[in-house]
């Protein structure tokens, strides 16, 4: 069988008060149509159709790459109409039991595993439903069970038409679920709009099952979390917080230990070794590898990373595409960028950046100090407040620090330029020219002091 | 007619175990008295009468400016007394129907909407009490509402003294009221402390009220938060946290994006555009305006600041009274002090500080500099490590650099200093007389190399 | 009489999918063993029994010192096994009611009030056990109190051979108990295997007290908090969690205002003055001790400290193992190292370093700046930029500075070094001999501008 699954994703959510089209506002750092992509594709071999409509041409390209189909339309009369469009590209080959799943853009959190249930109890040839259970289901369509408490379903019934007793079920249908592919053709060319709004509502497909004799099964959602749909920046967020305290119980159940799960953002992955400790307040983006006992301060940012066994990144440290080594010590406040490749038992220290650069062995730059384009060596000590100077204005030159250099203080590094073995380069000099291996190198004025000399006073005003 | 309010504020409120008087402390940045001073002041034409007593030197200084006549309350013999010592003060028109609202400087979060509830319900001639519906009313005084299920109040019954029967009541008395001034003036004269703590109780009034035939009226209050009082750090953390849920909430509805609204702290006033996102973990005080598809990073401390469109705050900056130019990218780890003005595009990079300084379009100090009371023109590349250095010891001096100037790292800019248009400063260098324009200036000593050098080594201890 | 502790700590925890034992996990900076031992020994005069199994020899270690007696359990047959290999190192002079008190490794919050009231409640006579009463008891022993209501208990019969009546108890055993030492000795001895798992379960003992006619009496626990066990990083982060509340209430009846107990972290002890504020994030580790009026600003971490009154540490600051004077303004972004010791109103700015170095009354360094190993005199000012460089490669050496001294930007000051009373020291200078007193110094080189200069053009790539 073929399994085609329809995400609509036409909607423009007004509530969302904003510029971009709903489905593109991030959860997790994906956009909550790529949540669902992601889930389809977890599904296997299936073929995506996105319904696309209000900032179409924003989200199809989003998705570009993706193969998923692009479905326009235009204008949204309801989601019947948007199933109608997709018609022509569904598969139904006869007898071949193949299944349409109809997901939804804003509604991101459906698990893999309860889409596989729907697809599964449709078999080509049931209609099954996803149907959840709320304390308050005032303003749902309500799901009637038949007598048997089996999985069949009778019918839904819409709130504003239901009688008291209806309204004393909480089972309520979700809008998502799976169909064999042909009566679904079928059923949605024969929706109607004869009702107030004037829109074609998928949910009507339920009658015309039960009216042709299908078999209607009522599948639950095995938690609220995953058929909540996003219309406002409150329920955005509430449902940020629900996915990354799923994540952070994912982690913790790996074994990873956090301070605080509730103050613990992962937009990607995380790939954790054993005994990690996270303290709170961190932020992951990306893709990001943690070694073995690891740990990670409170308050860092960290993005596209590769953290070493054993290393520990202290508070208030800020790393995007960067690698640590293993037992590396890096912070408070260091900041690696895009290109940082730090050796094993290197000491990156507070208030110092690194881009683009690779440290040896045991090299360290611990205070106040800026290493760009810059070949470290190994067990070079790198002083304070000490500069490569890699850009001239025009182009970046690459500054290269053989092993065991002794770099001192508010030095700064005129690239391109190389410091050879073993040199030292004297406090507070400004090196243009290579240096010499082995030798002291320094560019330093004469000491004076001036006697007799008066301060300045404090101006009248 | 005239609308008088009275705050109640003389209480010492010692569980809050603090030498500031409890109506000073703060919430979301405001005193509690000043939440409900501005409250008062939403309701439109009227007098505020504060009544002071525990630390009333501190209280008064507090609002001074504000209007409000200062009424002291000493000793402070409960609040029926405090009541009558304004009696003098208060406006009674003969006919007029003049009428008194009563709130409470230590229950800060009344809505204007309910405030105003009251008083309309008074209308010159009823008196209007405010209640709250408690699961659990242990210890509160119950309202007794007329058998017709009415608004009309029969009276209220202490806890110690309801029978079984009205201790299954939930609703309870707040003690918020409006009354009618010329009425009110007389049962408050009227009141006694016939009871065991020798106190006069504003609550009595309700059976004067009552046996004068004067209807009461009960006004619900429409949730919890806005009648709780603080009587201790832990009310106040709690009240604090409802605030700050509700300010997020609504700027989330104005379409502010939080990454969590539980990490989010407003002391002042945000002004938000469009498509704004702010991540975890940041704290806004005093007043804030944010412009469309700003984005503030995780961990930021920001106080009165205008941030432009499109600008982009990177994790852990630190800004106060600057502005932020549109398309502009600060931090991580920057901080504007007051007077620092960034044009579009500047680009303000990590461990940067600037202070009273202007920066054209397109500037840029991308690494551990400073620039202080500085005139920076367009296009600027001022250099890592670089430093204006603007006082001497006594005074304050002023660094201008031209346009299209490129600065290298670690200088000294030793003001007051000009760099002309287009010049070059060298790295490493110590400038104290204005440079020419379009030239390169350099302080730099000679790099000598110094051969058969040998390094110190680790001394013997 | 004599006290002795059991304290069971053999178990692996292989949910917590750790190298670490079990109970060497940490909870607010303390192990889970180090929580119970605490507790022990606020029971006064006691000996604790610490039985060790998985990675006994790394348990062992962690409580060297602590005066408890450590007994290896191989194999681990069950907590009744573990206690008969206690039985020849517990105390039983005849008729001295001797008393001993079961507690566990992995149960961490047992509270000292409780622990006595168990102890209180055997009176060298009784059994007496502990107790929770729980909203879901499945699975849980059921505590069959007697009819009269009393705490007399009649057995504890498991939730697999409850009856549907006993399995209405929400009553439930916790296996904490404290038993007549010499009792419990012939007790656990009687123990036997006789079940599925063959192992020797110490429950089974309640049943032997009940059949020799000894009272068996239950107290129950307080609160649910006290008898939660860890088993894995999920359990263990709620704990934590539990845990900071419980200390964030009690810091704030104390009077300290926390800007939200929900974002505060203690790990060890604080010391609060009077009308201490700390806002956001912050986290403390260690002992703390904070001054009256002291402020400490958002996301701060701070470890071993004493802060003095009226200090003001801003947001992002990071001190370990330093003292502030008081009034001293900190921050934002500074790094106070080991050995950092502020005086009176220091000003310690952002992006500056201080590491095992004194500060005189009112000396400042405010940007960018590191200082170690320094004595620094009153009032100076050490300017943005400079570095004592104290570190030969080998060897640290001290930098001394004077009264009143002012060091400009970007200097290096070569230690070892003395500047002299009142010495100004002109910015950009590298400095390697001792200044001296009341003049300037300075070491910097001709500013020269070239004509005719161009600058470098972009490469064509």
């Amino acid at each position: 069988m073929a399994l085609d699954i329809v995400i609509m994703a036409a909607g423009k959510g007004t509530r969302m008060k904003s510029r971009l089209p709903k489905v593109l506002h991030r959860l997790a750092g994906r956009t909550l149509l790529q949540h669902v992509l992601d889930t389809a594709a977890a599904l296997g071999e299936a073929r995506s159709l996105v319904v696309t409509g209000h900032g179409a041409a924003d989200v199809e390209q989003s998705i570009a790459g993706s193969g998923a189909i692009c479905v326009r339309q235009e204008p949204q009369l309801g989601t019947g109409h948007a199933m109608q469009l997709t018609v022509p590209h569904l598969a139904a080959a006869p007898g071949a039991e193949d299944t349409t799943l109809i997901l939804y853009g804003d509604v991101p959190l459906i698990e893999p595993a309860t889409a596989r249930a729907l697809v599964d109890a449709c078999a080509g040839s049931c209609l099954a439903v996803l149907t959840l259970t709320l304390d308050d289901p005032t303003g749902y369509g309500r799901i009637l069970r038949s007598a048997d408490g089996g999985a069949r379903v009778l019918g839904i019934v819409e709130h504003k038409d239901a009688s008291p007793e209806q309204r004393t079920i909480n089972e309520v249908n979700t809008g998502l679920m799976a169909a064999p592919t042909a009566l679904l053709k079928r059923w949605v060319m024969a929706l109607t709009n004869d009702n107030a709004q004037r829109e074609y509502y998928l949910t009507d497909i339920v009658a015309l099952a039960v009216a042709d004799g299908v078999p209607v099964i009522a599948i639950s959602a095995h938690d609220e979390t995953e058929v909540l749909g996003v219309n406002s920046p409150v329920q955005l967020a509430d449902l940020e917080r629900r996915l990354q305290r799923r994540q952070a119980e994912a982690l913790m159940e790996a074994g990873v230990r956090l301070a605080d799960p509730a103050r613990f953002d992962l937009r990607g992955t995380l790939e954790p070794g054993q005994d990690v400790e996270i303290d709170v307040g961190c932020v992951f983006e990306g893709r990001i590898v943690i070694g073995d006992g690891a740990r990670i301060g409170a308050h860092c940012v960290i993005r596209d990373a590769t953290i070493g066994a054993g290393a520990v990144i202290h508070p208030f440290t800020h790393i995007e595409g960067a690698s640590v080594g293993d037992g590396a010590l890096v912070g408070p406040y260091a900041r690696l960028r895009p290109g940082a490749a730090l050796g094993a038992e290197v000491h990156i220290g507070n208030f110092v950046e690194v881009k683009n650069s690779t440290l040896g062995r045991g090299a360290k730059a611990n205070h106040l100090a800026y290493l760009g384009d810059a070949t470290v060596g190994e067990r070079v000590n790198y002083g304070a407040g000490s500069i490569t100077a890699n850009y001239d204005g025009a182009n970046k030159h690459r500054t290269v620090i053989g092993n065991d250099v002794h770099i001192g203080s508010n030095c700064v590094l005129v690239a391109p330029v190389t410091i050879g073995d073993g040199a030292t380069v004297g406090g507070g000099s400004t090196v243009s020219k290579d240096t010499p291996p082995g030798q002291l190198t320094v560019a330093r004025a004469r000491q004076v002091s001036i006697a007799g000399w008066t301060r300045p006073v404090k101006a009248k005003k």
